[in-house]
């Protein structure tokens, strides 16, 4: 669970050693700690003519306490920000695209490591022509190239905002640009992420987004579901930590720490759905976030594979979670401004040899995502989920040397993500602030360079 | 231009080495040459339960010659196939998806080399249920999967049939089928492709499917468009071949090559779009179809890039492709049945380090083929574009060796592409029998790894 080739980087023996030779560089990445400022310097905000997001996102990060600076003013070359921010919305056409080149190019020294590249689009539903939604799409080619090249530990992500969230709700993009610009966001980059209206409400206390929310966590006895009951309950949550009835003294162990409860069930048995429901319904009488985390691998080849393998796989990672979601949905336990958060995997996007099974389970969870999320939106729930990369577990210990290597550095971080960097995403999304954000599918791996 | 390793894996001594030290071994690719049968054997054609499309394809694939096999009456363990043709169109939830594991798992072995897997899906939006939508989305994963996983040259694709299909027009999905089965789509993998309602007319001799078309290609002097000229010329069109006046004498000889005829036009100039126009407009009345295959590239990191290089890159790859279609559409020189097909870019998909330039211009380009189909399909013409990736041609033999070298091998085919894999694919999407297959991007990368 170490990645030893990164602590040495990071000595000072291997820095001197690493430079020489030119091996790769994986930067220390910033992560959230409670009471950490949102960023660690000023932020450079600019925007395009006729730009419609730029004066909202001005009024939320000054309320925010973030130090912004105006690129006609930056004329002092030394200066370093902790991040980008350029509102492109006022972008109608290629030509216009211009604008973006003269506001990166002369700031391309100029992040901090760890900085942040956010560009804010409009989505191509909503642009007026097909000019205008040709160059919105073009932002895609620029934030994840950027991504790919400004390094050192920086992210780059494109955010497209509905014209909903215009007027109204400002805490609708808050959500979003905080996680984004936070170290909760350290190992997720090269994503677009869409933002809409929806119902937001923004907490007292943004160190404690989850406040009081009574949050499931399915498969939380170990690896990423463990650290994702600890992040939910740092943040406020009251959190229900189910596994199987094996896994019961780790889970114990996790919920004792959390002051969280425990619930043993195996989630394919036929009665698992109402036996879940029953319990949340009598001990808190609703679950206002439901994070479906379980999930197990069967690996084989086609050719190799036997029945169970396929079965079990699509059972625990999908079907199960298609069976609890009816339930709690139909007994109304899940209120309107709840959370379903669901994780799928890069193989899920991309495909995987000897992951036929997993594969098509993890894709089956993104046509969830794609397919319920607009039936729920009508409740007041948001449904997304999160695609991990190559993240650093007691599974991906177990893979050989060199391919554990290759997945750990083919990607803009040169290093595998921690359970931490998944859970954080995950509680981005659950949050109450977090309503206008739904159907989304956010992988989380350093914007690996595996895809579709 | 040439892929020494390739054709050294293919000699005798190579091979030996080749499978004695466990190293790369790119297949031979089956390719088109005219004359050829659609499949060198016979297809398995299997359906899940309640499935809408097998009959059709029956029906299409008989007539086309091809000997078809029933999965029931597949008994003999010895028997190889051309291609594994699956209709899934009647999974309607997860559980449902255990019928493709009990089709190819018996299955895994018995492609022949550059086989094909063919899984038939319905489109997201045309699904009655969330369930289904799920279990239809879920299809990706196994698809993709299986293209990384059976190699030897075979390609595995996702076609989403619309239902408007059904009944009326089966030459809308055969002309997609032909060119999946058939070795016009030797380096297509892992694609998704949306095959719907339109105006598809099937050819009288499939053999010279553009037969009399008029054709516009953009770039036409050289590598991708040169390859490209010949294949259209070779399928029956009369090119219009176009390039800037400096590749002159390189256009010549294509066009004299090809019986075509030759536009040196620099497409960056402010009368381009009406003078080509007008040249069309004069000699031919008309244009059916336009390639955009003029491209550049002028790779800098953002921060040493000057100006000119951004601008130049957005309007050769971009903004004259928006000119010149606004003007031939104008002028109603494109008509009713007639294509546009765009070259993007794996770079516009998935962004890349030291071309933020071009990566923003090919992701435009997906922007365009997105916004603009639509409007077109109204009046009868299609819109895709091709993504190419890895392509052996006078530019990335300049890559040097170890970049060149990964760039080749991270794909399903463990190769690099050569221009006339692109060329047919663009070739296909001309069709005036690809009338159904508007507003996709294909990629053209041998299931390249990399992506978003």
């Amino acid at each position: 669970m170490t990645d030893r080739y990164a602590s040495f980087v990071q000595s000072g023996a291997g820095r001197a050693l690493v430079k020489r030779l030119g091996l790769p560089d994986p930067p220390r990445l910033r992560r959230h700690t409670p009471g950490d400022p949102l960023v660690p310097g000023p932020v450079l905000l600019g925007a395009a003519a006729g730009s419609r997001l730029a004066e909202q996102v001005t009024k939320l990060l000054t309320l925010a306490g973030v130090e912004l600076r105006d690129p006609a003013a930056a004329t002092d070359a030394t200066a370093r920000y902790a991040a980008l921010v350029y509102d492109a919305t006022g972008i109608t056409d290629s030509a216009g695209l211009r604008q973006l080149y003269d506001f990166f190019h002369p700031q391309a020294r100029a992040l901090l490591p760890s900085g942040r590249v956010i560009v804010l689009g409009t989505p191509s539903a909503e642009c007026g022509t097909p000019r205008e939604a040709t160059a919105q799409r073009a932002l895609e080619g620029l934030t994840r190239s950027i991504g790919k090249e400004f390094g050192r530990g920086v992210t780059a992500q494109l955010v497209y905002v509905t014209r909903d969230g215009d007027a109204g709700t400002p805490v609708s993009l808050e959500a979003t640009l905080r996680f984004l610009l936070s170290g909760r966001s350290a190992y997720v980059s090269g994503q677009v992420i869409r933002v809409g209206a929806g119902t937001a409400t923004a907490p007292a206390d943004w160190d404690r987004p989850l406040d009081g929310q009574v949050v499931l966590v399915t498969g939380a006895a170990r690896g990423i579901g463990a650290a994702l009951a600890r992040v939910l309950a740092r943040d406020g949550a009251k959190v229900v930590a189910l596994d199987v009835p094996a896994a019961g003294d780790a889970l114990a162990e996790v919920a004792n720490e959390i002051g969280g409860s425990a619930v043993q069930l195996d989630l394919t048995a036929p009665d698992a759905p109402t036996r879940l429901a029953e319990h949340l319904a009598s001990r808190h009488g609703r679950v206002d976030v439901v994070v479906h985390n379980a999930g197990i691998t069967r690996d084989k080849t086609l050719g190799r594979m036997d029945a169970d393998r396929w079965d079990q796989v699509i059972d625990v990672n999908l079907s199960s979670q298609e069976r609890i979601n009816d339930v709690l949905l139909e007994r109304d336990l899940i209120p309107a401004g709840g959370r379903i958060v669901s994780v799928s995997s890069i193989a899920g996007i991309a495909g995987n040899r000897g992951q036929t099974n997993y594969a098509t389970s993890k894709a089956g969870v993104i046509g969830l995502v794609d397919s319920l999320s607009p039936v729920l939106r009508e409740r007041g729930i948001s449904l997304n989920a999160v695609a991990p990369g190559f993240i650093e577990t007691r599974l991906t210990a177990r893979i050989p040397l060199l391919i554990r290597e290759a997945g750990r550095r083919m990607n803009s971080m040169a290093q595998g993500g921690l359970p931490v960097d998944v859970a954080e995403t995950i509680g981005w999304l659950a949050w109450p602030a977090s309503g206008a954000v739904t159907g989304n599918v956010v992988r989380v791996c350093g914007q690996s360079l595996l895809g579709a």
